[in-house]
């Protein structure tokens, strides 16, 4: 059943070396299976070919022109060693970020990090073994990872649906995990907005409960904004650091990576502009890896211009911002399809369970395929993320940031599969 | 009393990007000062143009050509998503670590690592709170930091002069750091071999009376190999996975970031073949930054052939080998003119502690410079790493690996410094 999909596959036009060269700057580029494993991606490599891998947070496309003039140039200056940020793109930063928020960043607010993953390590051992951290769920496993790993997990059930905040469950969440720590430890809440897996943007008004319930309580808000540019629908983005709470000690953590699928260069940072928080901030981050010359040249050609825009990153008019545009247009499109065709082929199996504002990552109910639902499929040709680490055992998180063509064929083996589990019902 | 040396360091001629196209790929090519710090190296960016920077552990020439060309190659993939390593270098890797231990190297043992200082943590998150760590000082503060934050921190004296081990004090260090931890706690002992900062490369004798005296306490062996590839006197590298010690618990860490100057790119491996210390490294080591496209590649281009030399990386007769003979010697010319510089100009106040039989750190006492002599030299125009971090107030690190020209002016300014201290006496 899986060869003729497999041949479509293989069939689909994607982007060759030649052609990229002459592509326009804007335009999105897929890369093809062949190049993607070519280049050690994971996400095609670690299963056979016959598998269509719609699974981790790792997009298709080929990175917006100047991001590859960058990394270009960074590996001809021919000695890597170690870097550091420039003055110029500290200001860039500073910039960027000072326009989200409505106000003045000052650079050594920030810290570095090579990535989201351990940014949030560093923030649950702020809380540590006698500290509570608190974690909304269903949620991107690496948070669950570092509360437990750190500290007293406390969990704030969100729902699957992407729905709005429960602000009630929010403050008696925040009680129990203050009840919880020791006296003198910190509680630390690891927030995500926009939220995987479900892509909940969280409206301002919610933001500003989430804030207000964390500074009354003296709770570390610790906010990753790494999904910010890829708002799909007509929903505003609301930064942490906008928001003007009086007390809050937050840690507001973003990068390039999502937007410009550059995580693989090791590169994000944190803003934290709470003193004493900082400092202690810096103490439990000794342990990590450096920033990349390539990382740090990538980030200073997505801000290339003076200012930065809605998604904090990217200036207005700029290659990478139309080039982002492009893409939000073609998840949106991406997204659309697969909830549409969901709906029609697998609706008595396989429903939506949350509407995707933004990311590029839809949170599908698979429960009726059994308890190990990325099993069954994977075991039928498609790889999606299993549901069970993000604390939703039966869910799975389906990865659409890839070309209408490969969509189309991982769709269509979901739709297969779906008709053998029925059959055999 | 600047100017002029900084006027000297700027006309000195190094390597131009026309130049390195032309050159040999085994020739030694020197980046300029100015390429340096458009290329955001930490090394030359963090002090200004008068200062001539002979700290952190970073390299001044540039990488060999098939590695520049590896890195090249990765950038033009064009994406820069999330990377594993491929079946050929994980063969690769084993095949060189295997030829090293004179064994077979099973390619489930290998942990990837985005550099060493990560690797330190999660060998000191194994002991824990509750456990202790073993750490031999003088050391890379690393080291010390890792074992202060994660756990227990133990000190074993080797004294400032890189010369034979006291295994008598091994054993008492050891039987220490088993009292202090809580039952069933681990203790592990932070190896470093060579030594950075004394250049000591252990003997066989040295290495089997660590890798014995830790099996039969069952404290954790942690080996750091980093420097192995960087030997500059006839002196055998022993690494502790050739020893053949029933019960060892070994995790043997290494990387190609010192050898051809790679931090920035991100990877290391550790080496752990004990099945049930594996799983539990894997559980504390889930908060780490991604291998790099272009640190994996850099590896590949290094391990390009079959086999493995004696630095464990670099196969014979490769590109990369003769380019790592040629550093070598380079090396050791730059270390002998540095001693016999500091014997004759500087002698009564800053002596050569160690022989830096190995690494391209060069360790002095200069207690009678004052508790920091560090700051003292910066001041003079000449930044080398201060000994308090590394557990040795009064002494300084001194990095030769640089242009003989870099070099000279670094001493030249030590001479002028010593000759000012001098003068108010």
């Amino acid at each position: 059943m899986r060869s003729p999909l497999a041949f479509a596959l293989v069939g689909v036009r994607h982007a060759t070396r030649t052609r990229l060269r002459a592509a326009s700057s804007t335009a999105l580029e897929w890369a093809s299976p062949e190049n993607r494993r070519e280049a050690a991606s994971r996400k095609w490599g670690r299963f056979g070919e016959d598998v269509v891998p719609l699974w981790v947070a790792d997009g298709d496309a080929l990175a917006p022109e100047p991001v590859r003039e960058a990394v270009a140039e960074a590996a001809r200056a021919g000695i890597y060693g170690y870097v550091d940020p420039s003055p110029a793109l500290l200001d860039a930063v500073c910039a960027g970020i000072g326009k989200s928020w409505g106000s003045t960043v000052d650079s050594s607010w920030i810290r570095w990090h090579p990535g989201l993953i351990p940014a949030l390590y560093h923030c649950a051992r702020l809380a540590g073994p006698q500290g509570a951290v608190v974690v909304p769920t269903p949620v991107y496993p690496p948070f669950l990872n570092a509360a437990r790993d750190c500290s007293q997990l406390i969990e704030l059930d969100l729902g699957q649906a992407g729905g709005p905040l429960d602000e009630t469950a929010l403050r008696a969440t925040l009680d129990r995990a203050v009840a919880t720590a020791a006296d003198g430890a910190d509680v630390v809440l690891l927030w995500c907005n926009p939220h995987n897996p479900t892509g909940r943007v969280w409206r301002r008004h919610e933001m500003e409960a989430v804030a207000e319930a964390c500074a009354e309580r003296n709770v570390i808000l610790a906010s990753d904004e790494v999904w910010s540019g890829l708002i799909l629908d007509d929903v505003p983005f609301t930064p942490a650091g906008l928001l003007q709470v009086d007390d809050l000690r937050l840690i507001s953590i973003t990068s390039a990576s999502k937007t410009y699928n550059v995580a693989g260069l090791d590169v994000a940072f944190a803003v934290v502009p709470d003193d004493a928080l900082r400092r202690r901030y810096l103490k439990v981050g000794r342990d990590q890896a450096e920033p990349t010359h390539a990382g740090l040249a990538a980030l200073a050609s997505i801000l290339n211009a003076a200012g930065g825009g809605p998604c904090v990153l990217s200036p207005p008019d700029s290659a990478c911002e139309m080039w982002r545009r492009a893409m939000v247009d073609h998840l949106r499109d991406n997204r659309d399809a697969a909830i549409a065709f969901i709906e029609r082929e697998c609706g008595d199996l396989v429903t939506v369970a949350a509407p995707a504002e933004s990311t590029y990552l839809l949170w599908l109910d698979a429960r009726k395929l059994g308890a190990s639902p990325g099993l069954f499929l994977s075991q039928r040709g498609v790889y999606l993320t299993d549901g069970a680490a993000f604390g939703a055992r039966g869910y799975v998180r389906l990865n659409f940031c890839c070309s209408r063509e490969t969509l189309d064929v991982g769709l269509q083996r979901i739709g297969a599969a779906c008709a053998e589990a029925r059959s055999k019902m």
